[in-house]
């Protein structure tokens, strides 16, 4: 069976707000196994609504409107649905009680405008709010579902979480297949390299299926398996799972929600390790990402943002020699960083990175993007030379996930 | 003239990342005032992608399509653009060379893949890939325009200002309307807070309106003229500006696409400060926002990220009995950390921040949200105390952006 997600309101057209509705409802629908083809977003328009519907209608049994069920003149959904489907609006009064109700627990007087909230499509299911004043509600028009929520996301997800969801699930012939994924996360390498390597898998496969997605810092590979139930979807992830491990499976560092310094963070605790850092150019964002994790006291010592010349040499001791000689973005100044900021914070790891942000500061020898990183564990000295690609922000983010990932390496591969 | 949006793209519909693109485009529409009365979101799928543009090019003038412009055999947005509109996809041998050259910059071989990106449209309108390997192109079909260009911010973002805005400008008859927008930037308030302060405005003004929108730590007042020039909405805008700063002037620290460590930078200048921080709770996010800013060597220090008490005391000199007496987190630690950072760091002005980010560590005393912030501008003393909601990246955003905003306004009222 098919969905189409259709979101309301004119602010969404003029990009005054991101629709989260739409991936909350996709990601949703996915996880009960239902397709969404299409999603479209229509203004606090009638006949362009009503115009939307019928396009709905006609390559989908499922249609899903969220939004325009306020009580302004601009909310225009319940007329929109009433006129579509040709179901009168009726006044309920259960309806208007509870929505009074709801203002009195905030001792205000409910405004004349809510009254409108109690007029719902005849023949509608009604879906409590619990939330806030505007009813959802569903219809079955020419042998479609219509299912309308408001647009505010935190009535929505209850509605769609204990009536909607339960409603589908009930329908009989609904529901066919289990949708399941499976993340990989993919670090250290361009995305023109991943897909390479996975090429034919990518091509061959239609079910699991899988996509390639590029972030700022990592790349996720996501496995879509679709069967019959649970258990055969998560053996075929299984299966294709390994097939990817065996050509990606050094740069792979987590799945599905996990993040890269919580896998870092794992593995610090387990060996009962304590790690500070020294940051130039990334000036504390490795810090902030290795104290994302509750608890990271019981690993992370501190660090010191050596943003100067001044500080590397006067806080972390860096020889002045060296900055004269190498200079601050050179290998032999990472490796102080990171030796007296291990023993300065007496950690057993120290990392450093030093480096170019740009946009200005490059050179023809030491250009925007180069950066060096080192790490001290346990007095065994690691150094890594980068040249990234990117505006400031990309290349601090790209340095700092770099420096991450080295660590996971050398911790993994320690254990 | 009127224009719509198509995404392009199966993880969309999956619900896996938010649609950021058709928001962009949105805004960047209705700045030159063309009219966006639909969104459509489709898979990576020909056949129903050729549906949508079918759909679009019914209802609008315009159609911009994002997406689908990768290397692989999933990105089919060159292929269904050429099959709806006849026009076969032709080689081109300048952007191959293009797309040669990007990776020669980076030493890496050109994939075989990416061949396919040098194959556009006959007739098509070239738009250079400054920042990526995939053009985006611009034709022409049963006199409709049609705008395809890729999914990726950074690289759509460019194309669309440098390009595609400039080529709508050109055409005669796009453009009756202007719209033009302002955006006020509020912090240190609640958001009912300053929906009371404005709320009469709010609630009486058409045009211009005025939208609120809260972020993590800032809430966005955005004015919106819609004139038949660009004097007409600019004055308008001006005069709703004045009513706006009277009621919340104080809070108000930036305008557009100013951001407030480009504020504080702007000022730390002016006066040629130089300032330094020590961050507990937060560890380095103070820094790395201090530093997002180009050229912040000229006034940024360093800092220490003061995570274990061992650094609190060892690194950066806090006494040892106000640990014991007052706690790492209370008004006296924070005090002798700006203090001594200021002073470790020949600083003009030191920052600090110390506080419980949960969700462990909170007792009824100090619970989880207690950040106390303290700011040493040339030996005056300045303490701040706050108890933030919401969760662990939420309390330490808050307590960056307050020590930010308080440093802001000391700057701002000494000048």
């Amino acid at each position: 069976m098919k969905a189409e997600v259709i979101t309301v309101g004119t602010e969404l057209l003029l990009g005054q707000i991101i629709d989260t509705n739409s991936v909350y409802l996709s990601r949703k629908l996915a996880e009960i196994g239902i397709d969404l083809f299409f999603k479209t977003t229509v203004g606090d328009n009638i006949e362009r609504l009503k115009k939307a519907m019928e396009i709905a209608e006609s390559r989908a049994d499922i249609i899903i409107l969220t939004g325009g069920l306020g009580p302004t003149v601009d909310d225009i959904t319940r007329q929109a649905v009433s006129e579509f489907t040709g179901k009168k609006l009726i006044f309920n009064n259960d309806i208007l009680l509870r929505i009074n109700e709801f203002f009195k627990n905030r001792n205000i007087e409910m405004p004349e405008c809510n009254k409108i909230q109690a007029f719902l499509p005849d023949s509608a299911l009604i879906i409590e709010n619990k939330v806030g004043t505007a009813p959802g509600f569903i219809l079955e028009h020419n042998s479609k579902i219509i299912i309308v929520m408001p647009g505010v996301p935190a009535e929505m997800h209850p509605m769609m979480e204990n009536v909607v969801i339960p409603f589908l699930l009930k329908k009989e012939g609904y529901l066919k297949n289990v949708i399941k994924y499976k993340i990989l996360k993919v670090t250290g390498l361009p995305e023109s390299e991943v897909n390479d390597r996975i090429k034919d898998i990518f091509e061959n496969s239609n079910n699991p299926s899988i996509g390639v997605l590029a972030h700022q810092t990592e790349i996720d590979i996501r496995i879509t398996a679709k069967a019959e139930d649970e258990k055969k979807a998560d053996e075929m992830i299984e299966k294709m799972k390994k097939e990817i491990y065996n050509r990606l499976g050094e740069n792979i560092f987590a799945e599905d929600d996990e993040i890269l310094e919580g896998k870092v963070a794992e593995l610090l605790l387990k060996n009962n390790l304590k790690i500070s850092v020294a940051e130039s150019c990334t000036a504390g964002l490795l810090s902030f990402r290795l104290t994302n994790i509750p608890g990271s006291s019981r690993y992370f010592m501190g660090g010191v943002n050596v943003y100067s010349n001044y500080a590397k040499t006067e806080i972390l001791g860096v020889n002045k020699d060296t900055l004269e000689r190498y200079g601050a973005v050179s290998e032999q100044c990472a490796k102080e960083l990171a030796i007296n900021c291990r023993k300065k914070f007496k950690a057993d790891i120290g990392v450093s990175i030093t480096g170019i942000a740009g946009p200005e500061g490059g050179t023809k020898e030491k250009p925007v993007g180069l950066v060096f990183s080192c790490i001290d564990f346990k007095e065994n000295i690691y150094s890594f030379k980068y040249n990234f690609s990117g505006n400031r922000e990309v290349i601090r983010a790209r340095a700092v996930q770099m420096a991450l990932f080295n660590l996971y390496k050398l911790l993994k591969g320690s254990n």
